[in-house]
C-alpha cells in the first residue's frame, strides 16, 4: 500500500520515541535540537548504502535497515564512541508500507540495543540509497584514531577475517543446499556486529584503530600512511572461523588465491584492526577479556611504509589485491 | 578525467580546510570528531536532493553544490542556530573531476560565508543524489520551533514570496529571451539564500518559526497542527517583488489561479514564516531592521484549526492546490 511522505516519517518518528534525556527536540521540526554531555566530544559519522553497488536489488528490508546502521556504528567503535542518536536519509522508488515497516523492523533492532535515537532525516522519492548518520560521545581528546601507530606496536585484530566476504560470495553464486557453515558466514556478511564495547575499552590502550570495512590490507594501509609507518602480517595468524576454514577447504581448495585471499582483501568484516603497545599488552587482555571479545595480535608495526606479509617460517607471502574502490583510477 | 574515491575525498578535504578551534578531528578518519561548545545546544538537520525529484537533470553542478547547502542551512535559520559544520553523502554516476570542482565551489562558496567547516561524508557511486547534514548552535533552551504559536499572535514572513516557484516555472518552460526580471526569480529559485541571520535574530522573539520550502499554505500548515491553533492570511499583504509582479503581469495575467498562486502554494522560496506577539512587534522591527531584512505581517494566528485566507476588504479567498508531497497518498 502506498503511504505518503508525512505518514512514513510518523511511522519512523513513533518507533523513535524512546526516553534519552539528551533530545530535546526529536522528528517533527526542521531540525533536531540534542544536548552533548559535558565533558564530551561529539564523534559523526555518514555512510551511504545503493542498490547494486552495496548491496544485491532484492535485499530483504529488514537487513537493509540493520545493515544501513551497523556500518555506521562500527565507524563508532573505531573511533572508541558510545552511540547516542542516528539520522536516515532514505531514498525510495516508491512507498511501500510493508517494506518500509520491515526496514524500520531491521533499523531499530540494532539501534535499540545501544539506546540510540533517531532524531530526524528526510524520506525522498528516486533510486534506492541509504544514507544515515550516527553521533556517539567520547570524553574530551580520548577518541581513537588512525593516525598513532607507532614502531614496536603489536597489531591486533578483534573476532575473526574474511568471514563476510566468502558470505558475500556464497550469496552472490547463490550456493545450494546451505549448511549451518553456509549460512554463518552468509549472516556474518548481512549482519555485521558493530564492535563498539571493544571500541570504548580501547580508549586510552590502542594507539590507532581503524574498522576493517575494505579490506585488512586497504584499511590498514590508511592507518600507516597516516602514522607514517609500515607493518609486517604473519598471515598464518590472522583469525579464521572453523565455518570460513571448512568452506575454504569445500570451495575454494585448488583457489590459487589461497585461504589467505578473503582475509587480507575482503571487506565488510566490520571487525576492529588497532594497535598497542608492548606496555599495554596486560591490560589490553584484561579489558578484552571482560567483556568477552576475542582478539588476536597479527603482527607488527616497523619502520618504513606499507604492508610487508609473512607465513610462520618467515617466507614472503603475496596477497592478490588489496582493499575496495568505489571509483577505479583509470 | 575520472579520478578516485580518495582523490575526491582528498579535493573537498583541502577545501574543507580551516581554522575553526571546534573541528578536533575533520575528514579523514572513521569519523570526526568536533565540540559543542558549553551553554549550546546541537541543531542538526538532513536534507537530500535527487536528480530528477529536487533539481532537473544538467543541473550545473556549482548551482547544485550551492543549493544543497543553502536547504540545510534554510533548516538551521528556522531554527535560530548559527552553522557551524556539514557532513555531506555525495552519489555520483561517474568521478568527473572538472564536475566535482565546480560542485565543490558552489557548495564552499555559501560554507565560506558562514565559516561552515566540512567534517566528513561519504562519496559513492550511484544515481546523482546529494544528502547533507548541518549542524549549528543555539543557546540552551533557545531554539525556535514549530510549535508555540499563540492565538492573536501576529504571522510574519521574511523577504518576498513566490519569486522561486515562478522562477523554477521559467526555467522548465525554457522562457527566451530572459529579461532582467526572469532572471531575478529564476536565482532566487537556483540560490536561495538562507535566513541565518534572521533565525537568530528572532531568538526570544518568535514564538513559532519554519522555513518555506514546500509552500506557505503547507508550512503553515504545520506550525498550525502542532501548534494546536488556526490562522488567518490576508492574501494582499504577502510581500511581492516587483520582478514578480511584472511577471504576473506578462505571464499569467489570465491564469485562473491568480497572482497569489505562486505565493501561496509554491516551495523554493526558503524565507521565514513566524509568528510574534503584539507586545513583541516594537523588538522584532528593531532587530531585524539592525541586519537589514525585510519582513511583512500577513496576517494573525486564531482558535481553531487550519488557514483562511481572505483579501483585505474581507471577502474569502480561496486558493489552488497546497504544498509539495514526494509520495502522493493514493
Amino acid at each position: 500500500m502506498p503511504i505518503s511522505e508525512f505518514s512514513i516519517i510518523e511511522r519512523f518518528a513513533q518507533r523513535a520515541s524512546n526516553c534519552r534525556a539528551d533530545v530535546r527536540l526529536g522528528i517533527g521540526d526542521d531540525a533536531a535540537v540534542v544536548a552533548v554531555p559535558s565533558g564530551m566530544e561529539l564523534v559523526v559519522s555518514m555512510d551511504t548504502l545503493v542498490e547494486g553497488v552495496h548491496f544485491l536489488p532484492g535485499t530483504e528490508p529488514r537487513l537493509l535497515g540493520y545493515k544501513a546502521l551497523a556500518v555506521n556504528l562500527s565507524d563508532l567503535a573505531a573511533m572508541g564512541a558510545e552511540p547516542a542518536w542516528a539520522t536516515m536519509a532514505l531514498t525510495l522508488p516508491e512507498s511501500n508500507s510493508q517494506w518500509i515497516e520491515e526496514f524500520a523492523d531491521g533499523f531499530f533492532s540494532l539501534a535499540d540495543q545501544y539506546s540510540l535515537a533517531l532524531i530526524g532525516g528526510d524520506i525522498t522519492q528516486g533510486p534506492l540509497t541509504v544514507t544515515v548518520q550516527v553521533h556517539g560521545f567520547v570524553p574530551v581528546g580520548a577518541a581513537l584514531q588512525r593516525a598513532g601507530a607507532k614502531v614496536g606496536d603489536h597489531i591486533a585484530v578483534t573476532g575473526t577475517l574474511g568471514d563476510a566476504g566468502m558470505g558475500l560470495q556464497m550469496a552472490k553464486n547463490q550456493v545450494s543446499p546451505l549448511t549451518d557453515d553456509h549460512r554463518y558466514v552468509i549472516n556474518r556478511w548481512q549482519c555485521p556486529e558493530p564492535r563498539i564495547g571493544a571500541g570504548v575499552a580501547l580508549r586510552g590502550i590502542a594507539t590507532s584503530c581503524i574498522d576493517i570495512s575494505d579490506g585488512l590490507l586497504g584499511d590498514m594501509g590508511h592507518v600507516l600512511s597516516i602514522s607514517g609507518v609500515g607493518a609486517s602480517i604473519i598471515v598464518d595468524r590472522i583469525p579464521l572461523s572453523d565455518a570460513f576454514r571448512r568452506l575454504s577447504e569445500k570451495h575454494y581448495a585448488n583457489d590459487s588465491k589461497g585461504l589467505y585471499h578473503f582475509p587480507l582483501t575482503a571487506g565488510d568484516d566490520y571487525e576492529l584492526c588497532f594497535t598497542v603497545p608492548d606496555a599495554a599488552q596486560a591490560r589490553l587482555a584484561k579489558v578484552l577479556d571482560l567483556i568477552g571479545v576475542q582478539y588476536t595480535i597479527i603482527g607488527m608495526i616497523r619502520k618504513g611504509s606499507g604492508v610487508s606479509c609473512v607465513r610462520d617460517d618467515g617466507q614472503a607471502y603475496e596477497p592478490h589485491g588489496s582493499g575496495y574502490q568505489h571509483f577505479v583510477e583509470k
